[in-house]
């Protein structure tokens, strides 16, 4: 098969900066942002090939195709609950002959939970909806309300996921909005899940952070490193250092922000 | 009387850099260090001359003395166990001649929190002891082990008396370990005190944090601004700007580091 087959129309293909891998994305559903590619890089250190790694709500995949650019991970899970992007994601793995390493999975986590082994799995990653549902009247049918909202997936049912999957000492990682840290940490201590690593994320040295990154270890002891802040834009438009590092010299992902 | 009618032996007089302001401390005891500093800045701006404020496990009452020093409040109980700290703590007042801004109050506050009217307070302040007690054998006589020690004093001791104590939207001004972060904040919104604003205090720009800021609100809603960071050196025995404008240009408190 060529190109054109595994891309439909409206969809874009781009390359991730890394072995040459490309990613299928659709402008007018949910692309992929910074956020997913700092976890990737957050998470990398961890992650070796013999790892058994699960990424959940996965959306483009992105993750998983980054971590094995990176790691050479083959054993990696990505679980997303849209059927459309599930299969975009599917069609990605398969353009770049990645079927034996990214098994993409389309169900609901809370479901797919009861389906895997207690204790099974090293490394569970995600970027999940940001957003709480509150008293906003949100369609449940809209696929990018589904992404940013946790209708679908909060971060309670991936505390409770990864509580049961991972086995002791695993590791969870989650890039989720700073402005929600208590609830980030607070639902990772009541899961097991002790936070064990935190890195703030600056949009430049003199705002607000707008993200956190978050290691956690299943019955790991309490103790964190709170590490320095990332900070995304040292002047107007110029990324910092660390992010041009992260992204690679050639990465299209720079157009995004 | 004079100064040295208030003045121990063993013990030293040291001016506060704001309105001439002094402090006794005892090198044989428990000297204050930034991190007091760093939460009376903080704190100063939410406290105006009318409101009613406590501190919490006072030790040298320096948060008091410059709270009063850098707002005017002359409504502020400050509590201490131990008798002697407590005794130089109100030396200390005195000598200021506070006696009518600043109310030193010796006891548990486990027992004084029953003394105290429900909603009765706009404001708390703590800079409570960092450790965990756990398995380590401590001297619960020691003078130096309960201030550093939760012997006395544990986060859920002072949640639990900011939430009975604190009006609603009362604001508990909190400063703790860092790597203790996921106790803070879970302890804090079991109380219902919910975090609303966080500072990371980094001792230099490239190492992990030691410090963090933290300001909750009684019945606040969710929702923390995750402010930009507090860096004290910015070159090795350099302060940060920052830290030299709440020193002010005199402050011997930079002798203490």
């Amino acid at each position: 098969m060529t190109i054109a087959n595994y891309q439909h129309p409206g969809e874009r293909l781009e390359p991730l900066g890394v072995r040459n891998l490309k990613i299928l994305q659709n402008p007018n559903h949910f692309c992929f942002g910074i956020d997913a590619v700092l976890l990737a890089a957050f998470a990398q250190k961890s992650v070796t090939h013999k790892k058994r790694v699960i990424d959940l709500g996965t959306g483009t995949a992105v993750i998983p195709i980054l971590l094995y650019g990176k790691t050479g991970c083959t054993h990696i899970d990505a679980i997303e609950i849209q059927p459309d992007m599930a299969d975009m994601a599917a069609r990605s793995v398969a353009l770049n002959h990645l079927e034996d390493a990214i098994h993409v999975v389309c169900g609901d986590l809370r479901e797919l939970r009861k389906t895997y082994a207690s204790s099974s799995v090293d490394i569970i990653t995600s970027n999940p909806p940001y957003m709480p549902v509150g008293k906003n009247l949100i369609n449940p049918n809209d696929s990018l309300a589904i992404a940013r909202h946790e209708l679908t997936c909060t971060i309670d049912d991936i505390a409770h996921f990864s509580g049961k999957v991972l086995k002791d000492r695993g590791k969870l990682f989650l890039v989720h909005r700073a402005d929600r840290i208590t609830d980030v940490l607070s639902t990772l201590r009541a899961h097991h899940l002790e936070p064990k690593r935190l890195r703030p994320v600056y949009p430049t040295a003199e705002k607000p952070a707008n993200l956190i990154l978050i290691e956690a270890a299943k019955k790991g002891k309490p103790g964190l490193i709170f590490e320095k802040p990332l900070v995304i834009y040292k002047f107007f438009n110029v990324y910092s250092d660390e992010i041009n590092a992260i992204y690679g010299t050639d990465g299209p992902q720079k157009r995004e922000q």
